[in-house]
């Protein structure tokens, strides 16, 4: 039997672990025999050796084991969640889990908090007064049962070697390797009980991944291990390169999440959330093609299904309901700034990335993460890109406590404007799912 | 500028190090403010990566200034100094400070302890009743003006940037990385404030450096960047399949090297210390070639000046001089059992790394930094690689403190006898200068 050290020059020297062994690091781990300054020499021989599907499956298995895994029998059928790599303006998920979840398919969701320039379902749904996503997993499962859909964060009891192994990962540049990202995601998703999964892998200049190539190597990666760990996964490539909709920061993106479910969202949200939520249709068998499921998707959103799913939601997490039926209830900063296009012609582009971090210096996000968030700070894009542009007009509103805190310039060289307008690419570049991601 | 997680991620990437990023990074680590577990991360990444001879002066460097510089200003000369990489029965330091001090080339020594499987200089200095390696640096100069040498331990106040890297490395697989151990190795030779350093690179079976094209490279590398350091250095390989001369244990060795300087010491240990010592001759400016090196050190030896040198050492450091009049002072252990060979023939091979595992067995090395040591035990051959031996005839005498102790067994195979004589090589492999290290 190998030593710890041991196990640790093999994976240096670019040779599998087996699973055991890999079980025997993460055990270690727990049991503080194995220490930090060790394992993030292991996580730095994992990202430049890689690891293969064997070994990933493993240690997704064995970071989901590190933790409870939620016991969804009591909730009859089939259960889908969705995740995303994370974007900016991505608030989907929370029109998507009520939306789904009112044409009868479960999806109990842990989500995530803003990190780096994203923002985070958890941040948003805390711009709802009362929302707590903090709920014990005893009354989450019996959210779920009961709602359809339940939304909380990764607890101390969910993966929690994941938990201390994203940590290390964040200060040792060892975060961008593949498969320490599949088992970063996948091991937390498998501890929901989930059957399957729909991810979303954003790919562009706001997303983790900037090239297509990198983000369909993830998706197929991700799709592969997933099987493998016994579950039905599927990938589609969502495009990133401009934030997504109009309304970046909390309560702007809840409050955008709820038009949505009002059939009043702008096009490329709502086709994210559609396209999304038609897989998730499939997967848990309440429709045979992708059509089938958003016509079932769109069926909800007109007949109000979606909206009271949202307010039984919200309603259950403690929440103040009425937010579902007006969300300009939700509380937003005072200070509103107009940017304005000095020149006319078309946008064509806008850097998600700038946005996003420009919302965290608002106060919108984190740059570490003990700090407190402002829900109601961000910026409302007037334009998207192909809209035309007169020279004067508003391109964006940014709302902030502060006028100090509103970095100008930044925004507005966010937006590049063109002489001529450009073909806006489709939304969704690609799928992946089980028999295409060999 | 870069932050400190993005200089991991630039050596992560295959990047060089500029020594102004090393230096924030060394400087980094001591003030706290690069934690553990990304000096780890880092330390895989240059393992897998690699680091050019600038970064690796760079390195050298800033682990020197991490503490004290010795000044050595007060000694007249030129000061020079001997490391080897590390065999089983190595007690050549021993024997060679006094004999190239006696000479006139001042020889300012600090030592290590055992490790693995070879033994430590300082385990064998303290098998001298008295003997104190732990003298303040202030004596320790003094020492080296006065005696012409003098052999300490590395302090907390030398190279503590190397001290704790290294014990980083020894737990996360780090070990075998030739810019990590050349920075190891001249960070706390650069410390000691000489002026020329030869090196003895070991190369075999009871090496750390199992391939003479490994010791080779090990050699060129040490050789660049300490020449690059503005030292002149030259290194030796020399062979270490079996072990050097016939004693192997604290006692044991520092009797033998004893011998040595009485002109009695057996022939390859006797060719070891004298090409070293030749070497270190010529460096200091105490003889132009070789061979006249050579002819004063036999002359010194002769004379009795090489003894009476040990003797001034020993007293200086607080040690029982008569030792080196009469090493069997030395207190051994009470219990002596013989192994003796099942066969008549040829010593073919005798395996210095079994016999250096054995020898910890027995007491005499550690297998955690913080055990004592049995000075008293050890091995003494009785036939060497060449000799004829008959059926019955004792291969060689092990001293224990209890009969539970000795791994007869192993101490058995590691002779393997053959029916003719194998002509045993050279003990020098090779040498390597500044001239020849590119």
């Amino acid at each position: 039997v190998l030593s710890l050290v041991e196990l640790l020059a093999k994976k240096r020297d670019g040779k599998a672990l087996a699973r055991a062994e890999i079980d025997r690091i993460i055990g270690a781990f727990l049991a503080g025999e194995l220490a930090d300054y060790q394992m993030t020499a292991l996580l730095m021989a994992i990202f430049l050796r890689g690891m293969t599907d064997e070994e990933t499956v493993a240690l997704t298995e064995a970071m989901t084991r590190s933790g409870d895994v939620l016991d969804l029998s009591s909730v009859p059928g089939v259960k889908v969640d969705k995740h995303s790599t994370g974007g900016v303006g991505d608030k989907v998920s929370i029109a998507l889990a009520p939306l789904v979840a009112s044409c009868g398919v479960f999806v109990p969701m842990v989500s995530g908090r803003g990190l780096g320039h994203t923002g985070g379902t958890l941040d948003k749904l805390e711009a709802i007064p009362g929302f707590d996503v903090s709920l014990p997993t005893e009354r989450f499962v019996e959210i779920v049962r009961t709602v359809g859909t339940a939304m909380i964060g990764q607890t101390a009891r969910i993966a929690p070697a994941d938990k201390r192994i994203y940590a290390l990962r964040d200060v040792t540049a060892t975060v961008e390797s593949i498969p320490l990202i599949v088992a970063s995601i996948l091991s937390k998703k498998l501890a929901e009980g989930i059957d399957a999964l729909v991810l979303d892998v954003k790919v562009g200049r706001g997303a983790f991944m900037k090239s297509e190539a990198d983000a369909r190597r993830l998706a197929q990666a991700l799709v592969r291990v997933g099987t493998a760990a016994h579950k039905r996964v599927v990938a589609l490539l969502t495009r990133m390169d401009d934030p997504l909709g109009l309304a970046i920061g909390n309560a702007n993106e809840t409050r955008e999440a709820v038009l949505v479910l009002h059939g009043a969202g702008p096009a490329d949200l709502v086709e994210c959330t559609l396209a999304l939520g038609a897989e998730m249709l499939v997967l848990g068998g309440r429709a045979s093609t992708e059509d089938e499921a958003r016509g079932r998707l769109e069926a909800s959103i007109r007949r109000g299904d979606a909206v009271q799913c949202l307010e039984r939601l919200i309603e259950a997490h403690g929440g103040d309901p009425r937010v579902a039926a007006d969300p300009s209830r939700l509380d937003v900063a005072p200070l509103v700034l107009e940017v304005r296009a000095a020149r006319s012609g078309y946008v064509a582009a806008i850097d998600a990335y700038e946005l996003g971090v420009s919302t965290i210096a608002l106060g919108g996000g984190r740059t570490r993460a003990d700090q407190a968030v402002d829900h109601g700070v961000g910026i409302d894009l007037r334009k998207k890109p192909g809209d035309a542009v007169a020279a004067g007009e508003v391109l964006c509103t940014v709302r902030a406590r502060r006028e100090l805190d509103v970095p100008l310039d930044r925004i507005e060289r966010a937006f590049t404007l063109a002489d001529a307008p450009t073909p806006a690419g489709p939304l969704v570049l690609g799928r992946v799912d089980a028999a295409g991601a060999i």
